[in-house]
């Protein structure tokens, strides 16, 4: 199939890039570990054009669109943040880039920020646009779990508040380098165990880093497997994060966009929570939510 | 000065060893990197000889009293814990150390567990020991901050209940190896700042981990500055511990036991929340709490 456009989620410490044909199906995906993070500003072309080479033609330009921490000021290029209340993606602020390679034409989809509180977004804009694409009468909140997990009201097909919590990270943090790391190694994991954390840091989210402590002592004590303590640890954090926005859930529909294995731990964890969360692929919501933007770009590539 | 007996607060990661004189006086301190975690059963005697060498007679036996992670399952040798309600320190239930060296004799005091919720300490008991020591009638709450800062009550001369928080832990993974490192180093320090992220933790300790996180946001968007944010970080995570410990401590009179910078700023946070602290030395605390081990030991030495 004829490779339409491409599609970058690049973020920190990864780029996820789409093959995308026609009708917008995904046509081919390549992972690469080669994130923002690791890249001065000249390297973002020939990183890119050794990723995506293969879908390339020499005799057409093909639209690149890309999202996420490549539009940071440490990215490719700055593509300044919208600000709320504001659309997730608006066409005439994506940002165009200059490229050497004539088979490539380069944009980048800006963030997000919110003054009150401080608060920034960049990718998950992009799949709330998705989402909002397929469902444009949607009104309610979005709940984006990942390394730094986002809860986003929108209504009117507006951005209006966005809430970012470190529960990712922290997992990440706790389970590997604090003390916790000699009680959390597990492959498995104990469903139960995740469902009573969640309560537990639901029904009371104050001493979060007591309860986190704990964890060690009950290995101490009464010698709890490992598989036990690491649901336990992850049930505390996001138990404590949907606590935080309840004002912002309650009596309004959510939908989680992650990957699968991320939302349907948190699918678990809201309906436990009183919420019917709907789940939506993130993949999909990335390709969905940059269609406005490459129909534009087609459009515009010779003035590139 | 002669030296009477010798202090040990052994913990993981350090070793601070105090030659102790005539009316429990400390005439010599050594502090060192050789805590637990990194020595086998074999290696603590060696170790210790190694560093508290000088400090021995060849004509009588030196009484050693450690304190701390050295007396865990993974120690030199496991002092059992003793279990709330229960003195801080029971001379009956302080451990004796097999050693080699005629010059040694040693004495492990052991933790103190809780069953619920779980939770345990070493080294913290012997501190509030000492204080206890000093002012038997004393009612009230211990704050002990550190790497994983604990609350415990005391009454009648027993701990009643206690809390461990990961702060210092959780201060030290986010600063060094999280998102915040980019806006969180600097050797200066914003007091006002510390003392309204105390304020905002404390007043609505929820969403912590939401609050953590608007702290990179507050560098991109407002550039506020990385003594700022340093102390913005400590304050939050400290005003939230303070809040989850509000029924423990309100109405009580509450003691600080730390070193010197711990203890000045949480003195200053717990001021903020309406607390009048006091602050008792945490070497002295430790000498103070052995006293009643190193009579038992002195009189059974020969035994040892």
């Amino acid at each position: 199939m004829r490779i339409q456009w491409v599609a970058l989620d690049w973020g920190t410490t990864n780029l996820s890039a789409y093959a995308v044909g026609d009708g917008n199906q995904i046509v081919d995906r390549i992972e690469s570990n080669m994130g923002m993070s690791q890249l001065l500003p000249g390297e973002f072309e020939p990183t890119l054009l050794a990723i995506i080479e293969p879908w390339l033609s020499n005799d057409r330009v093909t639209p690149v669109v890309a999202c996420g921490m490549v539009g940071a000021k440490q990215g490719w290029v700055e593509a300044p943040y919208s600000e709320v209340p504001c659309l997730p993606v608006s066409p005439e602020r994506v940002v165009s880039v200059f490229v050497k390679d004539p088979r490539l034409s380069v944009r980048i989809v800006p963030g997000v920020c919110q003054r009150q509180p401080e608060d920034v977004m960049r990718g998950e804009e992009t799949q709330i646009a998705g989402y909002l694409a397929e469902n444009p009468n949607f009104n309610g909140v979005f709940c984006l779990p990942g390394t730094h997990s986002k809860w986003v009201q929108v209504e009117k097909g507006e951005i209006r508040s966005f809430t970012t919590f470190m529960t990712g990270e922290l997992f990440g943090l706790l389970a590997n380098h604090s003390v916790l790391r000699f009680c959390t190694k597990s492959p498995s994991w104990d469903g139960a165990a995740f469902l009573g954390a969640i309560e537990t840091a639901f029904s009371d989210p104050s001493g979060i880093t007591a309860k986190l402590f704990s964890l060690r002592p009950q290995a101490l004590l009464n010698g709890t497997p490992n598989e036990v303590l690491k649901a336990r640890l992850s049930g505390l954090l996001i138990g404590a994060e949907i606590a935080a926005v309840q004002d912002m859930w309650r009596n309004r529909d959510v939908v989680i966009i992650g990957d699968r294995e991320n939302a349907r731990l948190y699918q678990i964890a809201l309906e436990a929570c009183g919420m019917c969360p709907h789940i939506y692929d993130d993949a999909q919501a990335i390709i969905q939510g940059m269609r406005s933007v490459v129909q534009i770009s087609t459009m515009t590539t010779e003035a590139v």
